[in-house]
């Protein structure tokens, strides 16, 4: 799909406001970079809260941004009014970085009317500006109602 | 594997340490619930930390803590001294479930010299004690040097 | 799910006749073994045409028939009348065996309107009885009708 | 990784010569149309020992020439004398076909010490030219032993 082209306002709206009610996106410190329509980039600056034990980027935390990096991709392809759910992800880690921040970038590979699949680049950028691919995901979603 | 055996009291001093050391469980009010050999439980009480957009918990935090459950499984069985990293895992949501707490029970499935698989089961356990099975995942890891 | 139960005689024998429709199990000598309820297993006698350079099983076909049980399983939960596609599958290889035969146990984990998820065990048979986990395996699917 | 430069001559040769040995692929029809560093395209023309019951390819043969492709990209990259085998895979399927044939094509995203990582995408090649994209695979791999 092409990643191109702006996501519609009020998918763009619905995006922003259903990332905005994540508490776990929040109390990690994720942002929302970009919202194009079947692609959203996710922020993740580096904290002691998204830290694993030897003080790299946690596994859970690439894990997460990813998977809503590849989730909000989705709903900017599903029915209008909709929300998406994920079904599963799989995720390879290939790097372990620390300091700098991670981005996330979710693109839909296929939207179809039962089924979305996604797939996820995770980057570490640091703070000289390298950028090291950290992670790549697979993942598969379906539409739900929006229930708030 | 035997999931009975207790973890020899080095490899459980081993992972009780590394655990505390993760901020990322910290932040999220994850806990430590079982370390046997070859199997170990974590917790996840419901907080404002671990839910997503419709109240319900997080698919990264249901991630994370199979993750970790499925991890210091696998570091039970690793060279004594050893931390493992995640190579990759695969997870499918079965279930949305909110309040109550998760339980990952992450279970050792092969032990090899150079190459560690587990699967991880995510109950959730409800405030009258009902369980549902929300997830289930498939884990690679590798032992690695501890760096601290 | 329980697997101890039959499956419905009318999809018995539509897991059986489709089963026989597929040439590429019918090439690599594969039998359908068991059909109960949320429950396949897929038998494969050792042959060249399922061995690979070192002279084991080709993980394709350690594959192919993990997706099969699987698929079959899913299929004694779908709706009257319909076939099963497969959506994604996650495959863990744990041994490499020769000789003797493999058998792939696929169980429905979730048998939901839209979305079915299975889970299934590759064991090797050996020609003495003795049995190895070779295989573990996650996957979904979805109903779609019949066209034949 | 680039995908542009040839693969070393000797690396060539076993690559082909391993791949020759595969009696799955044989009995498949399947053939190796390209081997680059880190870039390897398996084709498989379309006929009845890699249907499924609606007459389209097999899920199973569309896993397996992802396998392969993968596999053999990551070969191209271990060390020299060193098979591989494969730790996992996971594939999603994006569109059934029939007639025509599948090019599978692998790339290595990282070339570890320890383990490969590798992409896949499966295409369809219509009669007519025309390219659908089938499938996409992750997969992880480690070096072992040649032991023929």
């Amino acid at each position: 799909m092409s990643t191109e082209q702006a996501a519609l306002p009020e998918r763009d709206a619905a995006v922003r406001a259903s990332f905005a009610r994540q508490g776990m996106m929040v109390a990690l410190g994720a942002q929302l970079l970009q919202v194009r329509h079947g692609c959203v980039v996710i922020g993740l600056p580096f904290s002691a809260a998204v830290s694993q034990q030897q003080g790299t980027f946690h596994g859970g935390a690439i894990g997460a941004i990813a998977d809503i990096a590849g989730g909000y991709a989705a709903m900017t392809c599903a029915p209008e009014g909709s929300e998406v759910t994920t079904v599963e992800y799989k995720i390879n880690i290939l790097a372990a970085r620390r300091g700098g921040q991670l981005q996330a970038t979710g693109r839909v590979l296929r939207a179809g009317q039962r089924v979305i699949v996604t797939a996820a680049d995770v980057e570490h950028v640091a703070d000289d500006g390298q950028r090291t691919l950290c992670a790549v995901m697979q993942q598969t979603l379906v539409p739900v109602a929006r229930s708030y």
